[in-house]
């Protein structure tokens, strides 16, 4: 890769894959509309030399301008709002599926054939598999954003076969560390801050969760796209630890870390909403067959996602809009 | 079922099982622009009191018009020119993914809850099992139109487990029987009549596939909504025959029907066109448990086509915009 657009740059993961990227040597184009994407994240990378496009991927004309000049567009923009997929029932479609398509519209066109594509582990639904595998049974989707990824890797594998794309598919568990913006440790973390003698669970804790330190997982994405590079075709990786950890440990490695001790109240049942998954366990031996492997255990990427929230107040602590 | 939209309804699918249902006393609605679907094959619905919604799918208006009062949708809508999808790459897209999750909004919204879903075998990709069951290994697409389906079946998924939807998904193997407008058998057909002396067949002709006849498809569909009547979730039925038939031997049949013994010329290579799949053949012993079972041979189902294209020279022969 001499040239990569990274959609979403600003972003937690994709901040991240610039700095390194830039690091590196590679030239790194930043396209990103600011939604969730911070300025600070950019600010080092931009100073480095990347190129800012500021705007939604949804604008043709900007993607365009964003692609001209790459070899190879890491798609990591998305609508990730995982759990609140039922109230705005198109927006994963939006900003998921059709943005996805827009992308390697705009690829085409502008002559790169390189796309590595942040996908999911919710893409499996409920699996009967664990851990799973990528070659898992059809999976039955449970969420908007499962279906809405899993119809981007199903347009990524159509560009492979009918235009010589090489795609690269990275099915994530959640990610942790530094940039963490979105998900049940910030929100635990907001909720310890504002009344430590409490915390309000969805589900009934016992949900099992997998997750990856974001610098693993930007490891990882590189060592497939050295692995793969100069080929064709469409390969998928899961992407995460081998461990896994209930909500009610997580919560309990939360609290130790900020020297807490709260009440623990469950909402009940299996899943904390609709569409979450009570057990989430990827099978990694594809990736790890690239030697790749994590240097953080769960346990470390919570303990170094808190240090980051507690040294960035004005992230952690921001009024979140409803 | 009391009333029922068809989307596509004056489509060869879609006319049939219009018909089919008010046969059987229920109430149908009909949503077509007659781009594909053909006024002819709607004439004896509309006289037995079947509704007629003329334009397209993506208007959401009408749409929410057609399905108002209904209480299912059968969703038979789609871009189905499976062989040109990478001519124009953002069709399928729109006419089957956007479309199908505009019907599931305005159902959502209506108030309806059953979606029967026109899919294909060609979410299969090029599967490693055959006959290929409905919970094969996770799949890789290889067409526009396989991913686009697929996108679409994962949508409906979500609804069922958000929104509390009863979705059937049937995966058709190409169908023949009356009102056939487009395929293999119709292009051989005209390319016959023009010139009986010879024909070109699209790769080698060892391609391997399944046909399953229209109205055997009709009665799957309503055999799995009789099973399902009342209940909800996400079901998948493969649909086809326990046969397949190589290209050549498709063509033999043809021609011997026909009275003609034409030089055949292979274009090569295992495929027809980019993601033709050189082996389809599912697996029907989930549908057959429901105590379904087809009527007709492919053999059988292709002289029924030719026999109505024979008697039908205005729909046969006109000529095709390029």
């Amino acid at each position: 890769m001499q040239r990569v657009l990274i959609t979403g740059g600003a972003g937690f993961i994709g901040s991240t894959l610039a700095d390194r990227l830039l690091a590196d040597g590679v030239q790194v184009a930043i396209l990103d509309d600011f939604r969730t994407g911070r300025r600070e994240f950019v600010v080092d990378a931009l100073d480095r030399g990347a190129d800012l496009f500021e705007g939604d991927v949804l604008d043709r004309d900007l993607l365009a301008a964003a692609i001209r000049g790459c070899d190879a567009v890491m798609h990591l923009q998305a609508n990730a709002d995982v759990r609140r997929g039922l109230e705005h029932p198109q927006r994963d479609l939006e900003q998921n599926t059709i943005a996805t398509s827009n992308v390697l519209e705009a690829m085409r066109t502008e002559g790169a054939r390189v796309i590595g594509f942040s996908s999911t582990g919710s893409v499996y639904g409920e699996p009967a598999v664990f851990p799973t595998p990528e070659d898992a049974p059809f999976p039955e989707q449970t969420s908007l954003y499962g279906a809405s990824k899993l119809a981007g890797e199903g347009l990524i594998a159509a560009y492979c076969h009918g235009f010589g794309f090489l795609g690269l598919v990275f099915r994530f568990v959640s990610l942790l560390g530094e940039r963490y913006t979105h998900g049940h440790v910030i929100d635990f973390y907001r909720s310890l801050k504002r009344d430590p003698s409490r915390l309000r669970v969805l589900g009934d804790g016992r949900q099992e969760k997998s997750y990856l330190y974001v610098q693993d997982c930007v490891e990882a994405m590189l060592s497939a796209s050295g692995h793969h590079a100069g080929g064709d075709g469409f390969h998928v990786y899961n992407l995460g630890t081998d461990e896994t950890i209930v909500v009610d440990d997580s919560v309990a490695t939360i609290a130790e870390r900020l020297g807490l001790a709260p009440e623990v109240e469950h909402t009940g049942g299996a899943r904390g909403w609709a569409g979450d998954s009570p057990l989430i366990h990827l099978d990694t031996a594809r990736i790890r067959g690239l030697g790749w492997a994590p240097t953080l255990s769960i346990r470390e990427a919570i303990h170094r996602t808190l240090d980051w929230l507690e040294a960035h107040p004005e992230i952690a602590l921001e009024e979140v809009p409803a």
